[in-house]
């Protein structure tokens, strides 16, 4: 058994501690959050103890391993209290909006080789990492482009969006990611970015973007698009396309049932696609876990990196002065 | 060029009249109708001559071939009309409702090589066609089962329905001939029918069904389900499945575009299917055509044969029986 | 926390096990097995008791309720045992193969209020339960016809058939429920039956059939289609269509990701279907244990009574004698 | 009946050879190639006249109309000749490679009323017009997002490539017209383009590309995105997405039948989608002429005009530019 200490007790963090509990071989025995309300419901949800502090709940010498799902400026210390702890740490993404913040972080756990792993689900979402793993097996031969559609259901609120960091630190974020993933070896070098403001008031207070397009370039001439929306009315719109030399997989939306509905008006209609991401990515997010449980235990090396949520924030920064600049931009992964 | 003559210019007399004007290597020079309005608006329609009477129109020495497109009841007089004539004929199904008169006229042209061909259009669908063919070719193994979904969107007339000799020998009939052409050479053995009235009162007053279902079973075994509808409010409903050791192929509906639509209520829509014969099998009813063009420029037996039509009737005489008896009919093509 | 005796731990017990233990709610503490072996690693597995004797198992006082997964002679005296004990009892299908067993059964119990639920687990599916709801609902108007396609991957080995008692009582059982499921209060009247044995040479040396297609009518008139085989080389083949005045409703296969492939010998491929019953209703067996333990905790009612059970027998007998004697058979549920 | 002149007998002037012939209002009486052997082939296949010059072609008094389908750098100069001689004229795209020679074109034929048709033919798609349409009636509500895909079977040969002008300007030149066309009244302001050459020794040869992707954005900020690729061994695949604030709607890929196997590799999988333009846009360009046709007759303005195609060859010049610079380039349709 692994005991887990979980940091945030949000939406979010309500959810690992479900995970945790539901998992044969996890158990969560502290729960800590800024807001003790939140932390009191979810210790009580799943047997666990309120800790005092993030430092107590880490330091616990029951605790093997912690989650976090604070909030997004917590992530860096927490994540440095886990592992001058030694304990093996499972980190919400992004690490941290503010690459010269991720910077430092990552010279102060340099020297360190306890496990990481940052919370890129969507990696471990079966029909995206079948896609890939058919890829990496040669199923469609050279890659020449990938396409990813993320569209969320609808926008967020105000306070979420003033803290959220702008649409491609949070939103993207995750795509950039899952191009990482399937690209493997071939790292990205360039990026043109479009922002677009169309229909959300709040997003424009918080001048933010509710609209997105982007074109990556691997070094090896992959060409990528990405395009976001913050709003789709038919759910929350999750497809990745990849297309090279021997043919092309598309990993599809997926709906909660397989009825398919035949009237005067229209013909072999599903129902809507899951709405958001939880519902969509539940059994990600639970293998997601598990694979982390899996590297305790076989302490194997992690399978998403501290390097790899450094490098999308990166892509995230070159998409922001390429949108400010209307110019392509090269990456600089270093 | 082949030079026809169209007996019947109703509904689909006009449509063959515009198939064959269509046609490269055919040319309708002579109509004929009961009522001369019809048979003129075609004849007009077409640059051809209205004739006087069915034999002027047959003996016509500028006419190659006979197209009959005109009432259940004249197809017997006509089909001897033209091989008497020595002209190939095309002959709208049914050939009679009466298997017996089907009889009396089998021997009155059993000495003849004329080429006669029944208007089963649905051998010539491109994707029922391919799927019979991939069956021959060995690709879903032994086949086992048959499942034909045959629905038309709305109702006929009490005129019709009065007219047409009921559902079975009506509309079963294409998809008891259907069957046939997919098993080959396995002749049906044995056949169950359920007739029902479940909306339709003009069906009621006809002594009619809307609504049937059918289990037939080959000598080889194969087992057949029929199911019909004379309603469908999405379309025509045309699907065909064969299954077999190695797999299964469905020829499924077709719809007018390519387009899905996305919405908050449905997902993945397509526009309803074509809304009846004319539309859905139009292509098959101008390959029809082509194929007995073909038949009398070889000079090669016909494709789908007199034997075929009486066949297809006489396993729609032993569905009703089945039907009227509540049990299993045995099949007899002698 | 309901506390479960489980009597069985074979191949379908050990998969009950599992859920339970994955249940929120439930606990399992006994398990009993003639095969002690198989009582011993399922008990170990989820740290249960091995019972000494099913009746034991039963009456132990830390037990509140019994699931019977055992070869199928052994449920009538267990479901006697557990309502005896007033224990609630949730029995895997069938009841028993002997119709007269389980009308003395029906008698012995027939003073009794305990909770007794037939393991139907396809009333339980999703999409299965959702495509019955829209019809409650009104969505496809009147019902007309059902047309369930229910293959097995590959056909059982010879001891399983020996002891399963025949295609029709074993497998289409489920269809026959599904069927009595969907049409709610309109009792089915006709069954016409044709079984077949064409490719599987246990099957033919245990006097059974590989292949069955079945029609059923009920009351109200609506057409039912059951297609039944015991080979699909595609997969588990589960599919459900409903159809009537305002429309139409499938219920359609599922695949372990939502995958689509292009290549240059096919496009828009999916991989193949979940194998079998295990994996393709995974989630109706934990549904339906779920459904169980609401009724016991609410006091309410079964969802899928001794009756449905009783009742699917019914059937199942009649569509033998409809096969044997090659009529139509009415049914009586008396 | 609107006698055509046909300039250009190579494999595209062929098809438009045949589509002239086989409409029902239109007549081919003069065919002009530089190749004379391909002349007197088209003629012969259509009772036509092979004319000696391009000029005696056009100003033929028999004739009513000029369709241009000879190599690109003839085109202006027969677009001139059919306008001084008042002959409505279908040009096929593009205009010509240079913008310069466009512009003197434009100048010569200001004041003329002549009706000049650009041979867009997917604006003509049965499918891409229905969505198009589908947006103006307001079903995806405002438009937010176009996505084009656009990728041929295979790369064409280098004296195909040296002629071309380019992967933008002969091949992207449809997609920026389709982005158009959905955009309507909306211009398009900015491009990103992102030419790679992946595959293709021949198109490294000619210095082209094989592989593409576009972002362009319009005045009200939707943004596009086009992908295209000279190979994809699935065939030739045409999508179009458009998404907006009520839904989204795709133009999908098109199959020659409507046929899904299923087998123990793949399940749901359709037979390759058309190969290549001449089979996919068949009935496009037929609509296409039957377009122009009604345009003549009815003497209304052309659907597809002049500006049409040189806006388009805008489009692709500031696509290169944008290549080139790897920025962001703004547009002007002046």
């Amino acid at each position: 058994m692994i005991n887990f200490t979980l940091l945030g007790a949000g939406r979010i963090g309500k959810m690992h501690a479900k995970i945790i509990s539901g998992h044969p071989e996890a158990n969560l025995v502290n729960v800590y959050d800024v807001n003790t309300e939140f932390a009191s419901q979810v210790a009580n949800d799943n047997d666990a103890n309120i800790a005092k502090s993030p430092i107590d709940a880490i330091n616990d010498e029951n605790v093997d391993a912690v989650l976090i799902a604070s909030a997004t400026p917590t992530h860096i210390e927490y994540l440095v209290m886990s592992t001058d702890a030694n304990k093996p740490v499972l980190c919400e993404k992004p690490i941290d909006l503010d690459i010269d913040k991720v910077n430092e972080c990552r010279n102060k756990i340099a020297g360190s080789s306890n496990l990481i792993q940052i919370g890129f689900n969507r990696r471990f979402d079966k029909s995206h990492a079948s896609l890939q793993q058919a890829y990496v097996n040669g199923e469609i031969g050279d890659l020449e482009k990938i396409i990813i559609t993320s569209r969320d259901p609808s926008p967020p609120d105000l306070d979420y969006l003033n803290a959220a960091g702008g649409f491609f630190r949070d939103t993207t974020i995750h795509d950039f990611d899952l191009s990482r993933f399937i690209l493997g070896d071939d790292p990205i070098i360039e990026i043109s970015a479009f922002g677009d403001n169309l229909f959300d008031e709040n997003v424009k207070i918080a001048n933010d973007f509710d609209t997105a397009m982007f074109i990556l370039k691997s070094k090896a001439g992959v060409l990528i698009n990405i395009n976001n929306s913050r709003r789709a009315v038919y759910g929350y719109d999750q497809r990745v396309e990849i297309f090279g030399s021997k043919g092309m997989m598309i990993s599809g939306n997926q709906t909660p049932t397989s009825i398919r509905k035949y009237t005067d008006s229209h013909t072999s209609s599903k129902e809507p696609i899951y709405n958001f991401f939880i519902e969509r990515y539940e059994q990600a997010y639970k293998d997601q876990l598990n694979e982390f449980i899996l590297s305790i235990k076989s302490n194997s090396k992690s399978k998403v990196t501290f390097e790899d949520g450094r490098n999308a924030l990166i892509l995230a920064n070159a998409a922001y002065e390429s949108h400010n600049n209307k110019k392509v931009v090269s990456i600089d992964f270093k």
